[in-house]
């Protein structure tokens, strides 16, 4: 499949608010437990020993794209993959997630964040793209990263929070080490994504997953600085640039501003309620997950409804509203996939 | 107290858009671990324990109203109060929450489920209720009931969920089965509602807690029904009602249709952008709690924007966006009211 003359490059075209001619999907966390392939490799390796072989992890992130025929792969990591070459020891533990035993919470503790060196912390990172993008796929590689909010948030608390209130003390409390923190987060990830595009990745998703969690007043004050920053930094590099997070509805105006290609919606916010705010960048979304554990004929409806409001204009990406549950089966999503293609391209016709 | 001369009715007008003297507040969650003298009687009592027993329970009810000043009193209960009379077990696990081991999922579940008689199945709320009403209080008692959807959720899923799924596969792929138990959850919210209205309770706040999971598309047809029903019965009883959910800023257009009095904001969305989709209810609301954590400068600037944009136009009524933290100061919710109620007086002259 190294042969480009085959490229797929509908969700390229689409991302950038280009016609084509059916709508392109793909499906966050597409690659995973909801895979048997994948379940039968976690009894064997654990995630870091996935992440950390490029063949193994080339395989896991190829293959929704073989079983599903999506139009786009993500790279198979973790948001906490960079942290530990800064000095966060970031321990992923099973039924609780990323759990940090030195977190940060002082101006000392920022100060010493380090830098990374992608070629020398996560070599594995890269060398898994090269693998997919030069030999591989017959589609864009989406590479990724969590957003400075969302890793702070881990790299505070300690852990997974409920309601963050020690990552919100600081914020408000003590600026001056929040904006640092950013700052430096900041650094880190312009520094990791551009290495992933370097590397072949073809767009880039920032997962700011738990942004949702501040108001637009706060997003302006505390957040907006660094994230226009990242993407004005990243712009550069002209690779479609999209951000998502959940629950984060009331953000999306906020969004609209920065530059960037795609703004992805949880369910929580239609298609059209958006197209009605005045969003005017690609989207991408957004069928809650949940509903592919009904029965077809109710996906099927939902899933109508999705695709007419998209098609509405150009500049449309179906996915799910956040990642696929494991409790979702394999048949589901490549008869989900087929049926968009196939409306779509009746609908948007050639 | 019990001389209703010097009862302190500003609560009740603000709910029902009349002009104030001055802002009136309370606190969601005021009665809790935040207060020590709470935490102490938890040391020897359960929470079943103490909401068994009356007087007990309107002490903790009464507490925040003497120690903060705040103008409204909410009734020490949770909301799954109701759920074992019609034959639910709950049991409340400490750190975990309410878990219930006989789950609702099949149509026989649902037909199994009683009616509630609150003289006999909680007597010990409405004693509560009489015992601060009569004797004690000289502000408003807010009663209150968790909203169908939230309490489907907990029956359906045995226990708090992060992702709503077995309740929402119930809901998309068997409507019969979700329809008959909105029908049956809605019953037993308008007589338990009703009992505590009956019982002494001037307002009544109904908790949709985990609604903001639904879009409103969702919510039109699986939800609104349900608490269009529930409204339209409880408005005979001529109280305030009061509509809260968190993370719920995309469905408050669809409150704002229902026929209830005050629509409770989370922090998401400010008061001036409520009001400029056209909110026209009463608006509670919305310090982000994390807020309470941070110097008091900090919290002074931003309740002063909060007050300023709420005292915009009558029917406004001062709260927080979630439930008081346990590590908030009992001297930072006194300040707080004291602030409100100087500030706002001020403003609002008389």
């Amino acid at each position: 499949m190294s042969n480009h003359r085959n490229f797929n490059d509908t969700f390229l075209k689409a991302s950038r608010g280009e016609k084509t001619p059916y709508v392109p999907c793909w499906y966050m966390r597409q690659a995973g437990r909801s895979q048997p392939e994948y379940r039968a490799l976690k009894e064997k390796y654990s995630l870091f020993e996935i992440t950390h072989q490029p063949e193994l992890c080339a395989y896991v992130t190829r293959l929704p794209v073989e079983q599903y025929q999506v139009d786009a792969a993500i790279l198979y990591k973790d948001i906490m993959t960079p942290l530990p070459a800064i000095g966060v020891n970031v321990e992923i533990k099973g039924g609780i997630g990323p759990v940090i035993d030195n977190p940060v919470r002082t101006m000392e503790d920022v100060e010493r964040l380090g830098e990374i060196n992608p070629a020398e912390d996560i070599p594995y990172v890269l060398d898994t793209i090269k693998l997919l993008v030069n030999e591989q796929l017959n589609v864009p590689l989406i590479g990724f990263a969590g957003a400075p909010f969302t890793l702070a948030s881990y790299m505070i608390e300690g852990g997974p929070s409920k309601n963050y209130n020690k990552t919100k003390a600081l914020m408000h409390g003590n600026p001056e080490v929040w904006f640092k923190l950013m700052d430096k987060l900041g650094t880190m990830t312009i520094t990791y994504v551009k290495a992933q595009i370097d590397a072949g990745a073809k767009a880039i998703q920032i997962f700011d997953s738990w942004v949702g969690a501040l108001n637009a007043h706060d997003y302006r004050r505390f957040i907006k600085p660094v994230m226009t920053r990242i993407f004005s930094e990243l712009r550069e590099k002209n690779v479609p640039l999209i951000m998502f997070g959940v629950g984060a509805s009331h953000l999306i105006h906020e969004w609209n501003d920065l530059d960037l290609d795609v703004i992805g919606l949880d369910w929580r916010l239609s298609i059209a309620e958006a197209r009605n705010m005045g969003i005017t960048k690609t989207l991408q979304g957004n069928l809650d997950p949940a509903i592919l554990l009904a029965p077809w004929p109710v996906i099927e409806e939902r899933v109508k409804e999705i695709l007419d409001q998209g098609m509405a204009q150009p500049g449309y990406i179906f996915n799910l509203g956040h990642g696929v549950f494991p409790d979702i089966q394999v048949d589901t999503l490549k008869k989900l996939t087929a049926f968009i293609h196939e409306y779509s391209s009746e609908k948007l016709g050639q």
